[in-house]
């Protein structure tokens, strides 16, 4: 029966419907035309000679474009190889830089893993670390920020969008708190992840109020191998890989064709991000729709008001994540049960737990993340999909309770 | 007079001569294929479904590769950003896993500055560094090593070849005497940055008897944004960017077109290099010769017998090496002075130093490292092209004694 669906909607062709954009998107054409025009130049933008010099224009015009996009001076963006890098290089670059001034850093309880890794990292090496709650949507309370800060508190870093459940953290809100705070001091340093938000929300680290913010291209339908952080001038940091380039505060050869199509590719996402914005916002509520509508006991995850665009996030009662995952993968729908970045890890999902979530009754969720080429026909066919997904699930459960019973 | 050289060498094509493959070398059609197979996947190797599973095909197809050109197993190799990423995990990795053990590293005075900004960077955070001082033509002696080595030695990192001056250290020599003094012991781990050494040299760490290996696709006519940090199997290491990829080893989704054509271009240069070495040999003799005998003043820097195939280094006493090089640029030729990772660092080359040259004679050296698209012909070209640009300097320099002393 599943098939016979999967070519109606279809068409008989073996398209795929991919919902995992949160995970990773496809490169853009313009990232990737981007990437091609400079795929002859070859230097090392250190070099002093005409092949470096190519080399060294190629990143120098990309971090003008992404200083543009982001309303920033090109020296305040530093280029990474991934998010997690940037992530890496925020905690750890703050916390040695300004130890002097104190040892405690605060996170939220639903940071993605590379903040939270970095943080636990930290807190081996003498720091301490408040891990910040969330309310029952997961979005961080002002006040609860506000009680967490203390006189040593150097670094706050709260992501400006949940990677699993799509909700959107008050930047603007706890930046004002801090700037409050600190009103005769240097700390504490304000840190956003944003790597969900290019396309969906305004970005510029200016008028969100943050001193570092992380933005990774292989989210934004640019390619994998870039990611920035925005360090505020003035910030400083200590480098985790040293060496010359990135103001010495990141050493190693700048990929310059990922650069190049990450700069392309961000731009890119902010120019179609009035059109995008309505027409995913409008996708999601269908979808949410459609899957309440066919699972009554689907329960959405995240604020429904302060949610990104193309979110949909839902966990089962009694129901294994993973299963429904690859039930909907054999229909041709691409999904994930949470993030991606902790496929292997077998433990119920942080962000679930800290909005309190019973792990006994959810076995994680389903989150489908929609993108540039997603359409209607997609969102029916998803919804769809995952009911009868879900009903063949319950047809074993049931009947494996019958069988205990017997 | 310096164009009518160039246009009779060139043929009057725009054509240039790069000598500079130590800095970066061109992307070579095989790997540049192994890209473009592969440009269609966007999935996040992490990810489940469909399109999660082919990125992480590509991904362990070519770590696959790898391991077989290496000889190891393909969970030995930990991919990263760049060469210098990979020698900041060798050297913060090791030394946070290890510190029960001891804190004393050591390393030798010729490394290549991502190794020195770790070990600065270690010793800031409380570790002791020992840096081994080399004969003049840039030798690591193993009694040298063997001498400085401590109960409490946990890390020993040496370069397989120098990236300035081309000088080979005794790397097997170096194991076996760090093999001999652990034998009731777990450390100290043996750890080289090869990066300058794939196509030139073998470089099967089994065979090398090292614990960690460091190579890096842009030098090997593969892409930028990929490198390797080789694992031995048992050795811990402490992550520098926290996540569950790379055996969380090394956070951060995987680059994995880069990583294909990293893999293919690794394969390549292992197959090329019985061709190559015979033929770079024999080119970079000849410019030696062409250059010692057009400049009899030249001073030839690092070994002679245990030197790079493609390595030539020379210094020239009282003339400026940028000079040179901006003059050479002019000409069509591309070369460097030192590292280019050293490009913005205006002190003298610490790799000068460290085999004894006076600073105050020696305004660095030149460097010109060949590739496999170089000729005789274009040996020619840089040898007098060379004895053109420092007959030029000196005329300035002795115009300049002149005006001085009238």
């Amino acid at each position: 029966m599943l098939n016979i669906v999967k070519s109606e909607h279809k068409n008989n062709s073996v398209a795929r419907v991919y919902l995992d954009h949160a995970a990773a998107t496809p490169l853009s054409k313009t990232a990737r035309e981007a990437m091609q025009n400079v795929e002859t130049v070859y230097g090392n933008p250190s070099s002093l000679h005409e092949e470096g010099r190519a080399a060294h224009d190629v990143l120098a015009n990309s971090r003008t474009l992404i200083a543009k996009t982001l309303n920033t001076a090109p020296d305040e963006i530093i280029f990474t190889s991934s998010g997690s890098e940037a992530d890496a290089l925020a905690l750890h670059g703050v916390a040695y830089a300004y130890q002097k001034l104190g040892s405690h850093i605060i996170v939220s309880a639903v940071e993605h893993k590379a903040i939270l890794k970095a943080a636990e990292k930290l807190e081996m090496e003498g720091f301490s670390v408040t891990y910040l709650s969330v309310d029952a949507n997961g979005r961080v309370n002002p006040d609860t920020l506000i009680k967490a800060m203390r006189d040593d508190t150097i670094l706050v870093s709260i992501m400006y969008a949940n990677n699993e459940i799509g909700t959107i953290e008050p930047i603007a809100e706890l930046a004002e708190a801090i700037r409050l705070y600190r009103t005769t001091r240097v700390v504490p340093i304000l840190h956003t992840d944003a790597c969900q938000t290019p396309g969906m929300l305004p970005i510029t680290p200016r008028s969100l109020g943050v001193d570092l913010m992380t933005i990774n291209s292989a989210k934004l339908y640019g390619p994998k191998g870039a990611a920035l952080l925005y360090v505020r001038d003035g910030i400083r940091l200590e480098p985790i890989i040293g060496g010359e380039q990135e103001k010495s505060f990141r050493g190693g050869t700048e990929n310059i064709e990922a650069i190049a199509g990450f700069a392309a590719a961000l731009a890119e996402a902010e120019e179609l991000r009035t059109r995008e914005v309505p027409r995913l916002s409008a996708l999601r509520d269908l979808l949410f729709d459609e899957i309440t509508k066919a699972i009554p006991k689907a329960i959405i995850n995240g604020s429904l008001d302060n949610r990104l665009p193309n979110n949909v996030h839902i966990s089962l009662p009694y129901i294994e994540g993973e299963s429904v995952l690859l039930l909907l993968d054999a229909e041709g729908i691409a999904c994930s049960t949470g993030s991606a970045c902790s496929t292997f890890d077998l433990t119920p999902s942080h962000v679930l737990r800290a909005i309190g979530q019973n792990p006994e009754v959810m076995h994680g969720g389903i989150r489908m993340t929609l993108g540039r080429e997603t359409t209607k026909a997609d969102i029916y066919f998803a919804a769809s999909a995952l009911a009868r997904a879900v009903d063949y699930l319950m047809g074993i459960s049931s009947l494996t309770v019958q069988i205990n019973k017997n």
